[in-house]
């Protein structure tokens, strides 16, 4: 009975590449529950599509589509660093996870950011980073991080 | 008086890109004073460089070199993340900020901080970020900068 649910909740939830056409299946709504996001022309969706497409492996935007609603539910993006130190290691950045908000208890966050570490992993970084809230700490020890360092910001606008 | 020192003091140290020949002036050494670096050979050091370079204004090393010594005594690099968020917004990510030992008391800190959050706002960056530890902080909230979040880490090696 469980494998059948987790099977029948795999097809439901496809994991994949954020492709052109997510515009219009409630992407940029989605990014507005973790932080200011206008809405964006669909010549500037496309540019900014193009132009991460074009770097490959080393910056991808993934998303979650629930079949059921053809909506996309979690979003994540991770990019890769590559320095000099560490014997020309390299650094996977996480960025922008997000979880619908109507789509909490399916432990989409939990999975993505296992699908993010070896993502990282596999490319042949050193290690994997992430900034987050302090309320969110918890949650991504339960997912073997420590908390290292602190993030200092400054905005212009 | 002063303008002649200032003067004479930036002559003798030159900010600009690294190079390809940085790498006999001590700037691995020099990044050994943050972290682990090993020794890089030639075709690694030649493959990173080209690979970044290749980035243009998305990724900079930049390094001050001493005149006087022929030696690099500072570097950093900033590179730019593109969003979808924020307007399809953009990030300024500064890693890797070393100033030598031998070289504390010219203000180089101070003046990296500026250039690089300069460099952050005339590419159309809507904030500039970087990680550091708490005891660095007093320094960066000198430059302008407030703390946000924490930041997380996994290392594979």
């Amino acid at each position: 009975m469980r494998a059948s649910n987790s099977s029948s909740e795999e097809q439901r939830f496809q994991v994949r590449k954020l492709q052109f056409s997510d515009k219009n299946k409630g992407f940029i709504e989605l990014l507005r529950q973790l932080t200011v996001c206008d809405s964006v022309s669909d010549k500037d969706f496309e540019d900014r599509f193009w132009e991460l497409s074009a770097l490959g492996d080393d910056h991808i935007i993934s998303v979650v589509e629930d079949e059921s609603s053809g909506k996309i539910i979690a979003t994540w993006s991770i990019f890769i660093e590559k320095k000099f130190l560490r014997n020309c290691g390299k650094v996977g950045h996480i960025e922008d996870v997000v979880v619908d908000s109507n789509a909490r208890g399916l432990k989409l966050g939990k999975k993505i950011i296992a699908f993010l570490t070896e993502h990282a992993r596999l490319t042949g970084c050193y290690k994997v980073i992430l900034d987050c809230s302090l309320e969110n700490r918890a949650f991504y020890e339960k997912c073997g991080f420590k908390q290292k360092e602190i993030q200092m910001v400054k905005y212009f606008i």
